[in-house]
């Protein structure tokens, strides 16, 4: 008999490794065994290495959906993976596969009663299950996992080549899965740690804020308004990846971060500042690009830092830049900050209503502020999302 | 012929996918095909798509060393890799592999001359190598790598089979070390996240830390005290794993970041402080876990910085917790503090030297510090590492 499906299966299984998302994966051999093989289902148990539990993953069927659908969980103890897991029959377990009915011979055949209890156990299960083929997978004495097959939708029994085949492809799938957790495990981690650095980046630029009474908020605002202008932006300039808009959140949070270096004095002053006092406070974005200067990975960052009080007439400070001298995060953030400051009181001066201060950023746009960043601010305007 | 190897090999392959370190996943391929197939030597050639070129990443050899060992790098124009890339002759390509010998008769026929050239080129390289088979691995369309192999130790040529063989585990050894990079990149990401976090930690808190005039570089310091003491008690207590001490690195830089709570005219004033200004003070532990508060992986970080002011006989603050219901972590903050502040003057008192310091930790154990973190500090002291 010619296994005609052989090379097919056998050429998927090889690319399997490179699929990291185990979801998919497990979808995507279940189906194809299906279809290849032309079973009536197929099932897969999996090994939870945490709560050394196995769990069948997925259940497919052209014809017949035997094996239930969903969420089954096998303890340790279950007898189908204890047979696999413990070997006790060194005859039994040759061949890798059993099928059920070789398994029902060999019940007749006089073997320990410890091993006949075990046996009669996994068999209730496989037919639960409606499968006639199980197929251990082991990575060193760890059992990954068991295929499960149905019967062949053509009625035929399954042959021995079939058989040591399916063992092959049982343990090359148990591979991928465990390689695709592996691999989730790691992404997941990545994205906690990258969740980690903004919360806590978030927690210390509160406090820092919370120490200029007359601006309590500003900071969260401002990266609010911030982030809903660089989305925009993405959207129209595919150039702009992920890590711009990663990069423009940080810079959001740290803008004022060198507002640590001003005097409480000055920060708080319920009067308008002193030329003198004017000076100190315009040393802020030099000072928080000073703090964050030792840490190379923060370039683009330290930019939006240091120069979000740049002009594009290149009247701004600390270095006077023009134009697209001044780095687009840095003149992101100048629109979202000049409009915060605008719509909050002072103790010396009131705050503007939002549609005076629109049209003020609107007018200003070219001189003070960057003409590509000002369209998308009253984009956004329009649409109610400020 | 019968391949012998073959079952072994693909037992190997099979497991390789588990390998997660690129440089010991090719080392042990490359000893496997040597020993098992007994070439006399043999080399794998692998893309690097950051600047598209192929590197002869290792070269083994049980009799000989033809391939020249260490760093050979391959750019995409030449005529091996352009061979491998381009397929052009189809006829040449229907076998997947190609000997050194096959190539040669090949140059004899009537084909393009374009196609004759490179062939030529190729066939030259392989003269460099001392390789009599070529085996080209691709994922998609993308050549991924070719595997180099010598003359067979007994003499003897290669088999139509043995190539066939040769090409699937050359496909399985590519996809396994393409899987192993990204494994590989994305745990550099990972660290690299991590070292970020802990950087901007580092500056933010210094930056909180420049605030207070009199304790300038108390952080650092502290910081730099506590982790030796930790790195000392993990090796007497291996139940205390890597999350501990870098839970215990980050409370030590945050653990006085509450202070960003109290007045400059508190934290800068030349006199001893006033008994009102005093409780102000002591809100710092509690004003520092407030403003981390809403970050949960930062649980444990938390307990270090509002229990650093704790007292092993409970008359500390800001809860009056006692002995072992002090969090390890802040236990271990609280020496190194209390030393570093000692050891600093103040406008109204000067500095302890070292050894009063620590004779006052010693007398103190049990009663303000924790008996499990004097011993270690006083092991440090006496190492002169303190």
């Amino acid at each position: 008999m010619t296994i005609n499906y052989k090379k097919e299966l056998e050429a998927a299984a090889r690319s399997m490794i490179l699929v990291h998302e185990p979801d998919v994966l497990i979808k995507m051999i279940a189906r194809m065994i299906v279809q290849r093989v032309k079973v009536k289902h197929a099932g897969i148990l999996l090994h939870q290495k945490e709560a050394d539990t196995y769990i069948l993953t997925v259940s497919r069927g052209a014809l017949g959906l035997k094996i239930p659908k969903g969420f089954a969980r096998m303890d340790a103890d279950n007898p189908l993976i204890r047979f696999f897991r413990e070997r006790k029959d060194k005859q039994l377990f040759s061949d890798g596969a059993i099928t059920y009915a070789e398994a029902k011979r060999f019940l007749k055949k006089s073997i320990k009663a410890e091993v006949k209890k075990l046996l009669k156990g996994a068999l209730y299960q496989m037919e639960i299950f409606g499968a006639v083929v199980c197929v251990p997978s082991y990575f060193r004495d760890e059992l990954l996992g068991i295929l499960l097959l149905g019967d062949k939708r053509n009625g035929k029994k399954f042959g021995r080549d079939e058989l040591d085949f399916f063992i092959a492809l049982a343990s090359d799938v148990a591979m991928a899965i465990r390689n695709a957790r592996l691999f989730k495990q790691l992404q997941d981690e990545l994205d906690k740690k990258q969740q980690l650095f903004i919360n806590t980046t978030v927690a210390l630029a509160a406090a820092i804020d919370a120490k200029d009474h007359y601006t309590r908020g500003h900071t969260e605002r401002v990266t609010n308004l911030v982030m809903e202008i660089g989305k925009r932006l993405m959207k129209e300039n595919p150039h702009l990846n992920d890590k711009f808009l990663e990069d423009l959140h940080i810079a959001a949070l740290l803008h004022d971060i060198g507002k640590i270096g001003i005097p409480e004095a000055i920060l708080n002053k319920a009067n308008p500042l002193n030329n003198e006092e004017w000076q100190k406070m315009r040393t802020h974005p030099l000072v928080g690009a000073t703090i964050l200067q030792p840490i190379k990975e923060l370039e683009e960052i330290i930019m939006g830092v240091k120069y979000h009080h740049e002009r594009f007439d290149g009247k701004g400070y600390p270095e006077g830049l023009s134009g697209e001298h001044i780095p687009l995060i840095a003149a992101i953030i100048a629109v979202a900050d000049s409009f915060d400051a605008m719509t909050t009181s002072r103790p010396y001066r009131p705050a503007k209503p939002k549609e005076s201060a629109v049209a003020e950023i609107k007018s200003l746009s070219g001189q003070q502020f960057h003409p590509r960043v000002v369209p998308i601010f009253l984009q956004l305007y329009q649409e109610g999302k400020i």
